[in-house]
């Protein structure tokens, strides 16, 4: 049986001219997928008639409205529940689709995500999890902005959902979890962190300790929890740091013909690299601890990177995902309450 | 006069090594300074007696013990007055010294130098403050970890500093200053950074509201004032991307003959960009809001890392930062308390 996979096809910065090739290029990568691309019918129409494709593996749901990328959380909650993002997110709840992706506003995806598709019951609050590349790999790192000022349960839920999702999408059976904080000894840091830490130590979670930011890189973590604060902080100046870099590179190598010409030579070189650290392969960030599962783009994507951000959704479907984050959570709590069970028996 | 600099010439990972040579190299770049060696004198005398230099201009100052780089802050003020680093920071209060270079043990150096200089009165907490490159040139970083959990107050004390040192040493007499933020609705964020926002933009201070991590490294902000924690995440995060991005660089040009031929060529292209982004430019961080100049050199400096260290400290002693610092904080007290009596007769 073929996946549905519901697209938010008005969403980001580039809409439909984006997400309309992302998707065709999505059915064409993967012979197992259906698409419903959930937008303006007329103009949705209009860009497919722009490509080739399989008519038969695509489906239009009109849609009136669309969220702004600077819409608050709560208006795109309240006052556009006929947008493609609402829309699309009904599809996954009425089981018509299996995921949704959309390169929509942030804040309100998650909003109206979690008021449509309800938290996993054990997990208090959603958080978005995004994978990044390492010296060794890649890591995922979570939450990354949807939580500020979390309590040390939240960070260890964050924790669980992320070793469950590296075990499902990245087949490790034993994935290494570390807390984000400022230093290795057990003064630093925020109470949270502390509380946090104190929990996950009593967990069959494989939990490594304290990583600093800088690990975060190093490929001997493969998830890191953390405040959404803190991820977020973490995430973006590695974004600028990165794009500062490629900047100077690029102005190094455009200084003067002669500069150039080794530019040329050293153009497959340059592909080379650039491919192990390009950005665009970790788009689709996971909106883990809801009921269905929710792949948010980078609003800025483009065809690759979109279609990439579906293939993510593809992924967590066929592994089934948020069961499995339930099926953890149950086993979670079970030993929480044995614990404090047995500790009250002491 | 010449300006007189104390070295902790044992601190750092690399002791001797790195800050005796680099101690011989600001000498002979700055005729103006002179410099006390602090560590234990026969292993100083051991190292100096392998360099060429003018003993007219480097004093000997014995220490007997060490500050390790991981002992407890705690431990290092107790146990550890015979120390380099505390001998540095005495000759700086007893004005043997205009400044103290150390690349010891962070948090040991800020509680040493905290007591032994003394805070500037007005500010509550002294901050460590970096300059970091951008996309424009260099932008100002406070704090980076020596305070967990600042309040607003706090923070506008760091602008405030930070705008101080940026007019200083930057000769830029209206630094753009932002607060480190997830996003720039004002809904987002800590209480701590909305205080902070309310607070600065009642001052004189060329305030220009909340960045994120990105905008670090964009070069439109000079300063950039943040919690501790925060700023140690971006800093630290940031420095794992470069590594990364430079060890997958390094590897796609070293992988085969062919392509170590081509690095050969480009050998001048990727030198003259690494030098626009080299970390050890940039080392030198300040210890903001003591009474006196003390400079952090990072553990891992190498010699013309560690010799910035010091040009950094004869620049802040030349421009006087802790006494426009101090002028500064009773300024905005002033206005503060100008601003109370203004509200409450109204």
């Amino acid at each position: 049986m073929a996946i549905t996979i519901a697209v938010d096809a008005m969403g980001g910065d580039h809409g439909l001219a984006v997400t309309v090739p992302a998707s065709i290029d999505a059915l064409n990568t993967f012979s197992d997928i259906h698409i419903v691309l959930v937008g303006q019918e007329p103009l949705v129409q209009a860009e497919l008639e722009k490509h080739q494709y399989d008519a038969s593996r695509i489906t239009l749901q009109h849609a009136d409205q669309i969220v702004e990328m600077d819409d608050l959380p709560s208006k795109a909650l309240r006052n556009k529940r006929q947008s493609s993002m609402r829309i699309a997110l009904n599809l996954v709840k009425d089981d018509e689709a299996q995921a949704c992706v959309s390169a929509g506003n942030t804040g309100a995806l998650m909003a109206v995500a979690k008021f449509v598709l309800k938290t996993i019951p054990g997990i208090d609050r959603p958080a978005i999890c995004t994978s990044m590349p390492t010296m060794k790999g890649h890591v995922h790192v979570l939450d990354l902005g949807a939580n500020v000022g979390c309590t040390g349960e939240n960070l260890m839920q964050f924790a669980l959902m992320g070793a469950v999702l590296t075990q499902a999408v990245d087949d490790n059976p034993k994935p290494r979890v570390g807390l984000l904080n400022i230093g290795e000894e057990e003064i630093k840091g925020h109470q949270r962190i502390k509380d946090a830490h104190k929990l996950l130590s009593d967990t069959s979670i494989n939990y490594i300790g304290y990583v600093e930011g800088d690990d975060i890189y190093k490929g001997d973590t493969d998830v890191v929890a953390c405040d959404g604060f803190d991820g977020n902080i973490a995430l973006k100046a590695s974004e600028g740091v990165a794009k500062m870099i490629s900047f100077y590179l690029k102005e190094a190598f455009t200084k003067n013909l002669l500069t150039k010409f080794v530019a040329l030579l050293a153009y497959p070189v340059l592909k080379s690299f650039k491919s192990k650290v390009d950005p665009r392969k970790y788009n689709g960030a996971s909106l883990l601890g809801l009921r269905k599962i929710v792949i948010k783009s980078h609003g800025g994507a483009d065809q690759f990177s979109f279609s990439n951000a579906i293939a993510e959704a593809r992924l967590e479907v066929i592994k089934n995902v948020p069961e499995l984050i339930s099926a953890e959570v149950s086993v979670l709590l079970k030993q929480q309450s044995d614990n404090s069970e047995s500790k009250s028996a002491d």
